[in-house]
């Protein structure tokens, strides 16, 4: 079986990994020509908006999914007249949208930070009335890792704010207070069975995840599987979603979905009995979906900027070592290290370790 | 860093699956364009005797391992001249002849069964006389999955042996009583350090390995991994080894050993902190080792000649998928199913369901 990837960055590498032992070749498609996935994959080099290339990726695969979610919609409804895609176009659409993504949750009832849209710079002085300060303004579509966002803590932070993101349309977010940050990594296959990975904590930094631990029976668990799945059965999704959320003294306050594998579900390679990678690729295919429970004490650190050798990594024990075979630059997540312990203390003093050797890059600015 | 592999089979393909996280890619020599490793690889196609294509190798790669024993001498001394060769050349030489390999082992004071050199009809009829019956005649060299030997019960067996064996240096062997077959896969590091995975207990049929069962705490794993460090040590081995062992009265006796990963270690993908085919590449690159304890309870099933559907093999509990990407051919070992579960039951009740799915195909006849 053939499967298509729209982009061939380190999620589609992973996932290709993943396939080949269940008989499933990945095709990516990704102009880049250094995309590090082409390792273990076929590798259409092409535009996401050409139809050539996206019909070169139709006609050598069986089904197609992709590794982001800012996949332009028009090339999305070019593939679904002619092949399966998931997860599911209205997903996509939802989720890369701040302000539709909060909507659907307020709409299933998931909690959220209060949020409005903001459309000028009239509207965005509107918002801060109404929401109060500090708060955040956020570009609608095309953020990441903490890119296309500014914190305005007073009314004279307006207009610098608003210019920075340039004009373009934005959701202004009151604050959340929260103790911790957590995800859940979910998996739907295609006859609508549902599997939850256990919590995932994680530490970000300058918007960008530093590291991530498996909790182990959290009490929350069973409250962010309720939110996953009635987005999950909302969205008649099929694959992985990740959702993150904010511990509050208020309990779980959704902070937003990723259509797609997760980076604060990497741990689940050697932590869980299948991998986020392997069960979206069992999804996407049909196949049953596999074992999340968790297999010792996990923690992810990513290697941002740089990697740590792998002789310095591999000799923490009960340590593994990812590389994505991406060149190095400056804020580029280039690989993780994972540390799988039987016992916590273990994990804790490994993940102690690999913190030591794989401390964040100088901070990038906030905005980009 | 790039490791060469000689032969692209699943032994390579599965090693090359096992580089890429460690950042390691792998570059296959292997004479035919179908050579399954190839979607993970770069392969270059070209015969095992080809200097030039041996030249090709070396100049892609930092260090060459192998992925069968029966590698021409001339190929490895060729490539000894101008790269670092793991496992050594003479644990290839001594393995792949069986008399030479026992010869080590009665050496190392390991037990093995009687055996004497068969260089002729006469010599077989003196050796059958001096080691009773019934025994196997077994060709030195190129045997393989109970390919190249003939089991003599009575003497007028003996001639049809010999002639049908072709007339080559032979090998008598008499029967060890034995109650199990187990193995121990071991692994030693450039810097001498040494890892032993627990045994494990194989099922043979026609001289095939049908399914292998992790064993837990087994009361001989102390004196297999003594064994497998006594051969480890002696050979100055970097890599991963495997050491077939026959449990009788008497103890341990050896059956063979292959200086490569072994399909009785495929559980370890699993089954363990670190597979043997991760801890293979980690040796031969100067790399630490990693854990090879037990996670949960491990079987694995192979599929020879033919494959049961994804579907079938993923809905039984705790089940994995190996498709080693090869067309089916009957005796072709082609992919195998892993049970991974927390408990013996579970374990045992999924390897039920597995060789339910997968039967032996119609047993090969001994002589091919």
């Amino acid at each position: 079986m053939k499967v298509g990837i729209l982009g061939g960055g380190q999620l589609a590498r992973m996932l290709a990994l993943a396939g080949h032992p269940l008989g499933i070749e990945c095709v990516v498609l990704d102009p880049s020509p250094d995309a590090c996935a082409q390792v273990a994959t076929s590798h259409i080099i092409g535009s996401y908006e050409d139809n050539a290339s996206l019909e070169r990726l139709v006609r050598s695969t069986q089904v197609v999914t992709y590794e982001f979610e800012n996949v332009p919609s028009q090339s999305v409804r070019f593939l679904e007249e002619q092949i399966p895609v998931y997860p599911p176009a209205e997903a996509l659409a939802l989720s890369r949208d701040r302000l539709t993504e909060k909507g659907l949750f307020r709409d299933l009832g998931i909690p959220t930070v209060p949020f409005a849209a903001v459309d000028s710079r009239e509207a965005l002085v509107e918002a801060v009335e109404s929401l109060g300060l500090p708060a955040l303004v956020k570009t609608r579509c095309l953020g990441y890792d903490g890119k296309g966002q500014v914190l305005i803590r007073s009314r004279k932070d307006i207009s610098r704010a608003w210019e920075s993101l340039g004009g373009v349309p934005c959701i202004l977010e009151g604050f959340a207070e929260f103790s911790r940050e957590v995800s859940i990594v979910a998996v739907r296959s295609r006859s609508g069975e549902i599997a939850c990975y256990p919590l995932s904590e994680n530490t970000h930094q300058g918007g960008i995840l530093h590291y991530s631990c498996s909790c182990e029976a959290d009490p929350l668990q069973q409250e962010a599987e309720a939110m996953a799945g009635l987005l999950l059965e909302r969205l008649c999704y099929v694959g992985t979603l990740a959702l993150e959320l904010f511990v509050t003294p208020q309990g779980l306050v959704a902070n937003e979905m990723a259509p797609r594998v997760h980076n604060t579900g990497h741990w689940t390679i050697e932590g869980a009995g299948v991998s986020q990678f392997e069960n979206h690729l069992r999804a996407v295919a049909g196949f049953p979906l596999g074992d999340t429970s968790r297999r010792g004490h996990s923690a992810m650190v990513n290697f941002i900027g740089a990697a740590p050798a792998q002789e310095a990594v591999l000799k923490i024990p009960h340590s593994h070592y990812h590389s994505y075979g991406k060149s190095p630059r400056p804020g580029r997540k280039i690989g993780h290290g994972t540390i799988c312990a039987p016992s916590k203390e273990e994990m804790l003093r490994g993940l102690e370790h690999l913190l030591a050797l794989a401390p964040l890059a100088p901070l990038a600015p906030l905005v980009r």
